[in-house]
């Protein structure tokens, strides 16, 4: 049984070994199929979503997921906002030597459990070793592919003025779980990540709102990058209303010791949709309890992102420097 | 104009800018397009083929190519060898703070120029920053899809009793090259990888040879590895003709030397055929020049792979253990 990573997993027999007794026993819902150089499947004509994500979060294992739950759901929701079913995963992983076998497994069980609710077949994959030193345990990249209908068309690009943004539920949570349980601030036991797959309500909006112009998982840098991602693809503003954007107590409280803005902390299972304003209430019901319609797309302005203050004025919303939340995903 | 990478690229601005400055003008041949969460594109009705590798070769940059023109070749090859023509790669960076970006510039460059040499388009990315001493400048994942043709049905478990293995060239250059320049040794003058892309010589085999049963290029763990997974696959034997394998003067002193067996050492542009004997004269004449006719499936025996030697005898060539050559990849 093999219990620690060793550099000699890297290649030939210690490789097989790692492959046989650790990696695919604990990442596969099926075992016996043979190990080909790239995986080959049908697929059906039409359009097809392909989107690639690598995984550098410390702690790997967090209030609310790891980094295998982490990176099965990056990929999906990456596929999902851009209207796709995902269908088939890579995952390909580099081990420090030193890395505890049983701390890989969890996470390869959780990444499976992940691609097993969303129907996502784990089709091929890759397993390098790096010495000690050279890594912080565990470094996952998944990459993914699904099949997009036919008639949508939904893009960055595509907000129009006088539509409406609405968010699929309460902002920040990842980010403050991540770095509440890194500096052992305690707020984790209260904040969990928000990590979760999106392909149902990316799905159902979808079909409740067919002309839906943008969806985006709000990811690193938050709300904030997005949406300014956003504005500025579409040659629009984006104006927030504070006091409609849900967020805890606990994340407010958190945010508030950290001095961060919760709007510029990343999510890693809530997404924005930009839908024309006569569908809300369509897309409200389909997205569920947790939604709210935050803000609405105006003309292009000096400020491409705003958000109405407490006090009655408004102040631009600015995509994070950068430096503040380093890998949280 | 950024020169080193900073934690304050890994989001927000920094992220942007590093993307807008340096990764996109580098990887990409045309510049302009909105980034999307995934990439969207007409597939053609049929099969799919899918593969994923990680990069995390030491050192970055070495005779014949950088970790950039492996990552494009690894993946381009994987696609190959299971009778794919590569379409879509998407490229995804672990940056090291700290590493200098006119290095991080030519290894873009490398990998985009082999992309473009192969028609396939780099459609997706990710790009994450790693604190100093997590990393070791750079580490890569390439993944990669192209569409298989009807009536293909290549795989490892398909060589059967009586046929044919060819090589494509030459072997054992890529680990020597990088193992001398690790050690600096001094081989690497007269040894440079074979780092190649192998898209066009397996397309040319498989117009030949239709019914070629499998093609593997012969990366980590060399021949011996792969010979043994399609023996084992196949649940057949393989034998070795140690005369008909070529390999260059240079790589065996060197091989001689480091006290290691050509057939053990990694390649990143060699692949093996297994065809049927009757076509061996158009495989051949379709690989080109350095192909040779190395050796003969046979039923499954108690050694899956063997070699005749110099004085006559015959001995099992075995799967690497695995600790030889970390890093070659």
């Amino acid at each position: 049984m093999i219990k620690t990573i060793t550099m000699a997993h890297g290649s030939g027999r210690g490789l097989s070994d790692l492959l046989e007794t650790v990696v695919l026993p604990n990442l596969l819902a099926e075992q016996g199929s043979v190990l080909e150089d790239a995986a080959v499947f049908q697929t059906l004509e039409g359009r097809l979503a392909f989107t690639t994500d690598s995984f550098v979060v410390q702690p790997l294992e967090f209030s609310g997921g790891d980094i295998g739950k982490l990176a099965a759901c990056g990929t999906i929701n990456d596929l999902a906002v851009m209207g796709a079913v995902p269908s088939h995963m890579s995952v390909s992983l580099i081990l420090e030597e030193g890395l505890e076998v049983a701390l890989l497994e969890r996470v390869l069980n959780s990444l499976r459990d992940v691609c097993i609710s969303c129907g996502v077949n784990i089709c091929c994959g890759d397993t390098k070793v790096i010495d000690r030193g050279s890594g912080d345990g565990l470094y996952m990249n998944t990459s993914g592919v699904g099949r997009v209908a036919e008639g949508l068309a939904l893009s960055a690009a595509n907000a129009r003025p006088g539509d409406a943004v609405i968010v699929s539920g309460d902002i920040a949570r990842h980010g403050v779980a991540i770095l509440s349980q890194r500096q052992n601030l305690g707020f984790e036991s209260q904040v969990e990540s928000d990590c979760a797959p999106l392909d149902e309500l990316c799905a159902a909006l979808l079909k409740a709102v067919p002309d839906t112009r943008v969806m985006r998982d709000a990811t690193r840098g938050g709300c904030a990058a997005v949406l300014n991602e956003i504005a500025a693809a579409s040659g629009v503003s984006i104006k927030l209303d504070g006091s409609a954007i849900p967020v805890t107590e606990a994340v407010k409280q958190a945010c508030a010791f950290l001095g961060m803005d919760p709007l510029q902390v990343a999510n890693e299972g809530t997404f924005f949709a930009v839908v024309p304003r006569a569908s809300v209430a369509e897309a409200r019901a389909a997205i569920g309890g947790g939604s709210a319609v935050i803000g609405t797309v105006g003309e292009a302005s000096r400020f491409p992102v705003t958000i109405s203050t407490e006090i009655g004025g408004t102040r631009p919303v600015e995509n994070p420097p950068g430096e503040l939340l380093p890998r949280i995903c």
